[in-house]
């Protein structure tokens, strides 16, 4: 039977403006990129909301690529927006308005028919409701989460109890710099192991990502493009790679960390080589094999012992 | 007979001011660095420029460690000092006082002894004199060149020039952004590739290296480091690892460049964990060595072709 995998967190409408162009309502959100991500790699359950406004007809490409919608409530209102501007080197974003709309009253519902999910990702919304899903939920073998900085200022100790019932925590460098209080990424990785997770993905952007853990730090460079079209949903995305190979693989062995990360790179270059989840449509298997290919061969290299003398 | 490997560039007093401390009048400039970090790996030939006032004697230690010395000049006046602190988290630094002194007048003279070098680095100086100082040479095998936001702005036209004479340029990111006019590294790589050199290695600090060429692009990240306590210097150590894997082995596959890299990034990650040149007076083979298998570490996953399945 295959592995359960879950995703709950916001299913939106985003108006990017990037040097390249600009997009309006396109879709969005922290679920939505990790399912278009994660299913190219194994099924999906989704769990969020929308406002009847929502393009739903959008989203049954998902439902055409094993990502189950039962979870996806339609509530009377409008639709999460997001509207943001990119600067011309994409190194910086200034959102221009946020609409909550149905998304400010969200109350995740678990079905009943998601309720034995063995891996579970926890977008990044209120932890207060992060702990609700997994009150609902009943022998998770794996839980992830993402989180902000909103939330790390907001709710801090709701967060560090959160932290107690996750397995891995995701965040981005600054979040892992404002959670600990330390600037160095690694010491702040090392603080975050201390408060529960026995796994920490810290996201470096164009960088890459770290994993740091019990059994040991892997480092995945950034893939190397030259054209970066639009960074929104990196981070979503990668975690949508990142756990759909874990369940579809059903190993949680450190060695398959170390894939993990890989897929999830992978998913994260894909992501930001379009607007929106465009480029998720013109992918498969084939576009997926290749990319981790390069990706090690990016990092390859090869000790040669007779080489390591001093004075040649 | 041995592989030759010369060095042109700064010999400096640093006095510099970290959240951890602060040293005065301490050994720096990039030959300096470079010769630390490249003579634990192969002999070193340095030339360079000091004022009377300079401690010749502690430079003497080089010497003990197969740094052939005839090149530096003792000249009337003053040695070249740089002060400067650096920011908390040390990502920002801010130069509190440069005096050139004899540096300001420095015309690099190579020693007869050292004009049938092999293997040559150019440290960040005026690009008229890295023009200067190759032609003083018979015929090199490997040239590499550094530079600078400085000369980027100010020589731009002969520094042109050198890179027509140059196989590697070693620049940080934002000086290959500045050269380049792109924004984006790896386009900015390949701009410079088409400037000359046939290969650039773009250093990005804390987060790694990446190493571009016709024969493939290499990244290597920044060795993950809890404790930075001077990045002064770092750039040169790099420089230093990466010429001297290279000359010891007498080897320009790509395959050893990516070698190169590591070896590079070894000696960068040693520059940061003290002060000035402290950190080489106390390594040797074993921490070279055990750094370098960390490296290999950090990286390494294995794709599992049978995992490469849609749907789990």
């Amino acid at each position: 039977m295959t592995v359960s995998l879950l995703v709950v967190g916001s299913i939106a409408l985003d108006s990017v403006q990037t040097p390249f162009g600009s997009t309006a309502d396109a879709l969005g959100g922290s679920a939505v990129f990790f399912s278009y991500a994660g299913c190219l790699l194994h099924p999906v359950q989704i769990v969020g909301v929308v406002g009847n406004d929502y393009p739903f007809d959008r989203l049954e490409r998902l439902a055409e690529r094993d990502v189950d919608l039962t979870g996806v409530t339609k509530v009377d209102g409008e639709s999460f927006r997001w509207k943001g501007k990119y600067s011309y080197d994409l190194q910086n974003r200034e959102t221009l308005e946020t609409r909550l709309g149905v998304f400010a009253d969200f109350q995740p519902r678990i079905p009943e028919s998601f309720r034995d999910a063995e891996y579970v990702f926890l977008g990044n919304i209120d932890p207060e409701l992060q702990l609700g899903v997994l009150d609902q939920i009943h022998t998770p073998k794996l839980v992830a989460c993402d989180t902000m900085n909103y939330w790390i200022q907001g709710k801090r100790d709701v967060l560090l109890e959160l932290l107690r019932h996750v397995d891995v925590l995701l965040v981005n460098d600054s979040e892992a710099r404002e959670l600990s209080g330390d600037w160095n990424v690694y010491r702040a990785a090392r603080w975050i192991l201390e408060q529960g997770p026995r796994q920490v993905v810290v996201k470096q952007g164009e960088y890459g990502a770290v994993l740091m853990g019990t059994e040991g730090t892997f480092y995945v460079p950034g893939y190397p493009l030259e054209d970066v079209f639009d960074p929104t949903g990196a981070g979503d995305a990668f975690a949508g790679g990142f756990m759909a190979h874990l369940a579809r693989s059903g190993d949680l062995s450190h060695e398959n960390f170390r894939r993990a990360m890989v897929y999830g790179s992978a998913m994260g270059s894909f992501a930001v080589e379009r607007f929106s989840v465009d480029r998720f449509d013109e992918i498969g298997h084939a576009e997926i094999t290749k990319r981790v290919r390069q990706f090690s061969d990016l990092v390859r290299f090869e000790i040669v012992p007779e080489q390591e003398r001093v004075g040649g």
